[in-house]
């Protein structure tokens, strides 16, 4: 029972092979610079239980359609292929940036799902036509095999009118689909069912919230399952501070900004994507490179950690406060699961809320499933391992198991 | 010993004439449409313990100067006039928006604190210059009588690094002054001591959130009388929903409307002003006229009180988690201290976080002081009516005493 599961950007796609049936992860790759005479793919079969042999190709991809070929010939390719034939693949999963109001499921994607992705290319212009390259790329060679489009914003797709939208004029909702949308959204289902899981609670009596740290981050409050509020905005510019991008400001600024600087608006958004976040304040966007300079006793390293740190406990306090009553925390992503530090300071002077880290605990982990608050913390403070590929594999082997029963 | 009290706007000048050793307030008054044909004054006469007698003045007022001319002959006219002699002015008391990072104190007004605040212009390019003509019309009006700049930012500017910083390019800082300054500085300090006194708890010891909701409206958390967070930013368009402003949204979002609405950026900062908020979700923007669409079936109306409410909940989570300690929450100004519906919204389901609102203290409590939470509420609510002129005055008077014994 195996499912393929492919992320395409702009210029990049990856990928990753599951046999829902064994183990679980059977290779995964990047294909890098995709239309640069740089352009790459690198392979790695995995071995019980992660990453094994890895292989480089430096090759000229043209477009996600070339792409798209060099990966079915590398899985199909030698006496014992990783795919024996293209009937192998229950079904091709494709994350989706931006699902908009079109998209209240997750789907097998027809001639109607793909209108709708092209309709909210508005609404992600960056994202969107790539994920349809890959999609279409993956039609055309797969034919016969369903593509599943697995939508970013899906999670957050039910969220209460109060909560998604804007103050704003109420036209711009109605005609630009100006909202607040929410991204990440496999990731926040995917540790958000693990982290039941590992309670052992029942999915609909769990009030949690999930703090995805990772090179972009965001946080949700999450009742029974369902997600109540998100961090991310219309685009995935606001919220936490991140890498790059600086998360929630005034929104009187960006034309503040412009007529300080003589930029225009676009180069302004450029500079909140881009040169903003951890790097527009102490030049790092990496959490390892800024704890080094922190120790060296860089101030503005030390700037970025704690400004990072205080925006993440005030997200804590306010969705708190939106579900009433907090069981648990998960943290989870590239910094959610390595950074102790970060997962320390944002929960530090919290005991009156009821939680209470083990610092012994947190400080010894990284990257894998556990409970770092203490037995006496009200709410538990846990670290869990997002793994969203996964999460789109299992969405495609239930959607295509339920609509044709004799897979 | 009495002192008076100025707040210029663009076109208008408020003023309020305190004897702080007898009945507190004296008069009050309002000029209107300065610089306008329709130009007018309005003058209280106040007996115990509120407004009195008023006058209306049809007038043309050319500009400040004409208007503190007017106001001081209205407090100087008579057999027994208001105000005997400028010499019976302790000090004028002038509001002044923005004092940017160049005020760490109030002060007595020279002429350094006049070429601050003319610097500070930059970052408040409407109030400050009207702040500025205030206080010249009051110097050359009232030579001698000590003038004082209250600032707006003033509570706010205190607050730690991490907080007041954005996640931009440090140059913006460094450069462009693009900061966190907060503001309705006057009234979330009076409130703070005011509640102290209530409780009857030392200052230094108390731990509170200020919800300041009027017409504009932002939350502070306090620690020891010292803000910690506010949630007004660079500009006052920042922070929870307004009557017509739309408070935190997302930052990629002017940009966006400008590009869908082919409107210019400052078109949209006009949008984002005074076309947003409340009036832009529902078409209304006082509370009252809101809480009467939401009797008849408004379901705009409805939509707009629960956004409110909702991020004013979320404000109080995440302060509450900035403090650690949480010993109060006080509500204040035109929806503060009217509106109960909003106060019992907001902290809807807060139990788990120790605060339990009395519901029917509450519904019966308009425009005084009074704690609205049960008695087994950890966290104590209250209602403390604000009084920014009367704490400009104290302000005022304290300033001119410790600066000369003699007075």
């Amino acid at each position: 029972m195996k499912v393929l599961v492919i992320n395409s950007g702009s210029s990049s796609l990856k990928y990753k092979l599951f046999d829902l049936a064994g183990p679980r992860a059977i290779c995964a790759g990047l294909v890098e610079r995709i239309g640069s005479s740089e352009s790459s793919l690198t392979h790695t079969l995995y071995s019980d239980p992660g990453p094994g042999e890895k292989t480089e190709l430096f090759e000229y991809f043209e477009n996600h359609t070339q792409a798209i070929e060099k990966v079915a010939a590398l899985l199909m390719a030698g006496d014992e292929p990783l795919v024996k034939s293209a009937q192998e693949l229950v079904a091709i999963g494709h994350r989706v940036a931006q699902g908009g109001e079109i998209f209240k499921e997750n789907c097998i994607v027809d001639d109607w799902a793909i209108e709708g992705i092209r309709e909210n290319i508005v609404l992600a212009p960056l994202h969107n036509p790539a994920n349809l390259a890959g999609i279409e790329a993956a039609m055309a060679h797969f034919p016969g095999v369903p593509s599943v489009a697995v939508f970013d914003t899906l999670f957050a797709s039910h969220l209460p009118d109060y909560v998604y939208r804007y103050a704003l004029p109420a036209a711009y909702y109605t005609q630009y689909k100006v909202r607040r949308y929410g991204f990440h959204g496999a990731s926040h289902a995917y540790v958000t069912r693990t982290l039941a899981g590992l309670m052992g609670k029942p999915l609909n009596e769990l009030s949690n919230i999930v703090c995805h740290l990772g090179n972009g981050s965001s946080i949700t409050a999450v009742k029974g399952g369902v997600c109540r509020e998100t961090s991310m905005g219309m685009t995935p510019t606001s919220g936490l501070i991140m890498g790059t991008r600086c998360g929630d400001i005034d929104p009187s600024l960006p034309a503040y900004l412009a007529s300080c600087t003589g930029k225009s608006a676009a180069q302004i958004q450029t500079v909140l994507d881009r040169e903003s976040g951890l790097a527009g304040i102490c030049g790092m966007n990496d959490m390892r490179d800024i704890h080094k300079a922190m120790a060296l006793g860089d101030d503005n390293a030390r700037l970025a950690f704690e400004m990072l740190c205080h925006g993440i406990k005030k997200y804590i306090g306010a969705y708190y406060a939106v579900l009433g009553r907090l069981d648990a925390i998960a943290f989870t992503a590239g910094i959610g699961e390595n950074d102790a530090g970060v997962r320390g300071k944002c929960l530090e002077g919290l005991e009156h809320l009821g939680i209470i880290v083990d610092q012994e605990v947190n400080a010894g982990l990284r990257g894998k499933s556990a409970r770092i608050s203490t037995d006496d913390s009200a709410v538990a403070v846990w670290v869990v391992p997002t793994d969203e590929e996964f999460e789109i594999a299992t969405i495609c082997k239930d959607l295509v198991l339920r609509s044709n029963k004799n897979v």
